[in-house]
């Protein structure tokens, strides 16, 4: 009764990080439109002004926002009795939406400068902004052909299970970092009179905001790092299978969060192996049932 | 025999990824020393430009190469045989010395914008800045505290690791987005005629810097987080001790890189679990020594 109890309150600890973090998200993509629609010169695609401003708001709403829940979107409890094939096409989709709303955004920022004659390609935010979206294209590229086509097997998908979650946290913190020097550059440019270094309330709300994506970030962060929080491996195939053949369910398993399978190389296959992995599906098995 | 020649194969490539790491971390210091004293005023104490540029120096030998050495330190293979107290007065020591450089180093900011009546504070680049100080100082008086003061019971130590391990991560990746912020204002205000925009040699350099620095963080990130390259549990107290009364040894592991332990509340104290506790114990003893 304990156990449950204690099971119970981890479940509402997620909740309550799951609602904080959602909050900060969804914050932040309406201080973005309070941004460009109070302050600046709202939407358009004209190559006005109003063009290059769709570039923060599709940056928060997808490369930030929508990436951040695609990154924790095998962590939400209620998922766990969806098959595991579902959950790979709801994390591959929302990445690919962020993907689009991305490259969307810099289409805006590239129209605008060539209608204004401004050079492209010149800063520190446009080098590893292209940078991150290029290699976040390669992620999805290579999770969805090692990871969602039927084709790669499993020995390829155990070994590159931990490099796709490491790759998806840092381009998802790199993200973060770049969206922070895009602020910096705007304020700087676009605040004159009174300048970024009078503090008028411009500066103040695109300083929050940076300040809560910092905060967002930190936050997904942590609920995708926490093992106990993880999907727990899918039980048949844990059941039907030889210990030597890892089966697919263990990949949730081989991430950065993770040392139990931390040498995959060594495939165990005695008896002992067994026993000891039937322990940890009857683990896995009580988990699911919180 | 084939098991020794992967575990060499392993340890050659830390040992590549950790001499990459230090080039990159080294190239860096030498290239903010190259801006200050090539392109701009070079260093003095006197409330002048040579005064503001103790400022990057420092933040990139201190409070990145340093930090991300700290950060690492439990990870070298060959320290592995000295006892666990010297290596963390070595972790909390080289933290020390990147705290005093960044408070200096801000210092220098300070005073130089006192001196030139430039408002402090204003920028998104001293918000998250001084946060990622007072986070860092918070981290090092607690980790003092806690893991390395006699006194805290190991409970306490068991439950906090996994947060000073996060912690770490979150506030070295901060500092570095900080960093990239803090080139992006350099550059815009410093370089005209011809300005950042023009992409002289100086915007390349420290773009290049930038660069740099997001890859000297990834290399960390990427060492810390491997569970294979984790120092190995005490080995003496893991075989005195029973398995409920968790041991110091046991630290090591309860980071973010690691769910063997992931339920701390769950303490096993039957047979069964300290049987697989030795399995662990002898896994652990034969890495050690390779």
């Amino acid at each position: 009764a304990a156990h449950g109890a204690r099971k119970m309150e981890d479940y509402g600890r997620f909740l309550a990080l799951l609602a904080s973090t959602l909050l900060v998200g969804f914050v932040s993509v309406i201080l973005s439109l309070v941004w460009v629609f109070h302050y600046r010169e709202g939407l358009s695609w004209d190559g006005s002004a109003g063009e290059f401003n769709w570039h923060p708001v599709l940056i928060i709403t997808g490369f930030v926002f929508i990436q951040g829940i695609a990154i924790i979107v095998y962590r939400l409890p209620w998922t766990w009795k969806c098959s595991k094939l579902l959950m790979k096409f709801i994390h591959a989709g929302l990445n690919t939406i962020a993907m689009i709303l991305a490259i969307v955004s810099m289409v805006a920022v590239f129209e605008f400068h060539n209608a204004k004659n401004i050079p492209n390609m010149y800063s520190l935010h446009s080098w590893i902004g292209l940078t991150a979206v290029i290699f976040y294209s390669l992620q999805l590229f290579l999770g969805f052909a090692v990871f969602l086509l039927p084709f790669a097997p499993v020995h390829l998908r155990v070994a590159l299970m931990p490099i796709h979650v490491y790759s998806g946290l840092t381009i998802f913190a790199t993200v973060i970092a770049t969206a922070l020097m895009g602020f910096t550059e705007k304020l700087i440019f676009a605040l004159k009179n009174p300048a970024y270094s009078a503090s008028p309330p411009e500066a103040t709300l695109v300083n929050c905001l940076g300040l809560l994506l910092v905060i967002f970030g930190s936050l997904i962060l942590w609920m995708a790092s926490r093992p106990h929080w993880k999907r727990p491996p899918a039980e048949n195939a844990k059941i039907l299978r030889p210990i030597g053949a890892t089966s697919e369910g263990t990949e949730v398993e081989s991430t950065m969060t993770n040392s139990s399978h931390a040498d995959k190389s060594d495939l165990r296959s005695n008896a002992e192996a067994a026993r000891k992995q039937n322990t940890k599906f009857d683990e896995a098995g009580q988990r699911s049932t919180m």
